[in-house]
């Protein structure tokens, strides 16, 4: 299943989960479909199988369905508890900038305000004059867990998107005591979406193309086999740290392709006309 | 006023915000003051002055008192969006390390699932074994905000507390590729509260004795005079990267007197008996 919030162009109702038809056939309005249901992603996560139960009926009904034009698509999942963000983790990006591949993962985290829809626009700080794109492969927690084991990982995922990690490099790189949280929170800075797909709709996470555009041009295209630690690992990893809970994001790290470390450097600029 | 969240002991009614009376003598339960007062700080805060002044008005009436033997004290703030924290903060802190004082603020961040009550224990994770106490000064934002100047920031804070920023120094200076996330966020490393006292109720917050005591031994004295940036520069500095909210909480930094940089450095271990 392609999972979804939204709201109806418009309309009054405000967010909603829906699920994503076949071939862009609209969306299915889960609330409209069964008004128990909740009208977040992160609470109709919380409620587990009962509501992933509930998404596949109303896919099977065919009803409530709200057409694509009057769609407005947000992202996945909005105020989560935790952003977690892997640096350095596909081989190839390590290799772009001399760096020796981790033993270990580097784990960092955006503040959940940089999370915004998919097609919204990212706010070019007056602060930053050197605003870089990281797209990455993103998984959300379906279920609370600590210390999960790896073998047992995968259950814990609801589903995966895509992100970009966006990343003011100035501050991210040359100020605030070398800490990376300032250059990668400003509001804005977690594009994320369109759709959650659910884990059994996925063949191989761990093989899938991954490419960003910047004004119609590629400028990363990598795929998932280059990551160093995969979604498994990630999890039994930063679990050994914190309880993880429905809704938490993790942004997996980025591919090679980024501006910073292009000759000379490329940085994003505000979108004229 | 001094605001907390609370459980009523043996009670089955859940979280509650209440009003601590003067003296010990009882915390009011707002909720069974005022039926529509919400259940949580976070959605308390957000409603602004209508719930400031709610509680004036329950503090006053002396109604709806439990006693405070009834009581079971939380961190006045749960499910923050935010818990933002400073590094270097005290001047006497970076003396004892001889680190130079920092020219601007040095900002990172805690899961929020690090918080935990002022009365309830610090889980040693058997991840670390160097975890260290930083007794700080915290403050709660009140009031949504970008751009904040430093004239105004005051008016955006609605109160103080005081919080332990737990430390796993091993986590945080020698792994992780340095990044201070992963030894500053293990689960419980946020003790926090227990009362948000109002800002209207402090006279001076930078001219405030912060002690920290371990087994009962003093082990952190200083005052809050020491602070490199105040209050009012913290907030107009991080709201330049990121919207504040309602629950939001700062950590402002420590004094000198850790463990880790003490000869031999002093650690925290798993209480016996």
């Amino acid at each position: 299943m392609r999972l979804v919030q939204f709201c109806h162009r418009g309309g009054e109702v405000g967010v909603r989960v829906g699920v994503e038809q076949a071939g862009g056939q609209g969306v299915i309005d889960l609330k409209a479909f069964d008004p128990s249901m909740p009208s977040t992603m992160r609470e109709f996560l919380e409620m587990g199988e009962k509501g992933m139960d509930c998404a596949k009926r109303a896919l099977s009904s065919g009803q409530h369905v709200v057409a694509q034009t009057d769609v407005r698509l947000l992202s996945p999942v909005t105020g989560p508890e935790k952003v977690v963000c892997v640096g350095m983790n596909y081989k190839d990006h390590c290799l772009e900038q001399n760096a020796p591949i981790p033993k270990e993962p580097i784990i960092f985290s955006k503040f959940p305000s940089t999370i915004t829809g998919p097609y919204d626009d990212i706010i070019l700080p007056a602060e930053s004059q050197e605003v870089d794109w990281e797209v990455e492969l993103a998984f959300v927690i379906g279920q609370k867990g600590k210390h999960i084991k790896e073998e047992e990982a995968l259950s814990y995922v609801a589903g995966f998107t895509v992100a970009n990690d966006v990343s003011a490099r100035d501050w991210q790189m040359k100020r605030n005591g070398k800490q990376w949280l300032l250059g990668k929170t400003f509001d804005t800075f977690c594009p994320l979406g369109p759709a959650l797909v659910t884990t059994s709709a996925l063949k191989d996470v761990h093989n899938l193309g991954i490419r960003c555009l910047v004004n119609g041009a590629v400028v990363q295209d990598s795929n998932t086999n280059q990551m160093i630690f995969q979604t498994e690992k990630l999890i039994a990893w930063v679990s050994q740290f914190v309880t993880l809970c429905p809704g938490d994001v993790f942004l997996t790290g980025t591919p090679p392709g980024v501006g910073v470390f292009r000759n000379p450097p490329v940085y994003l600029k505000i979108k004229s006309g």
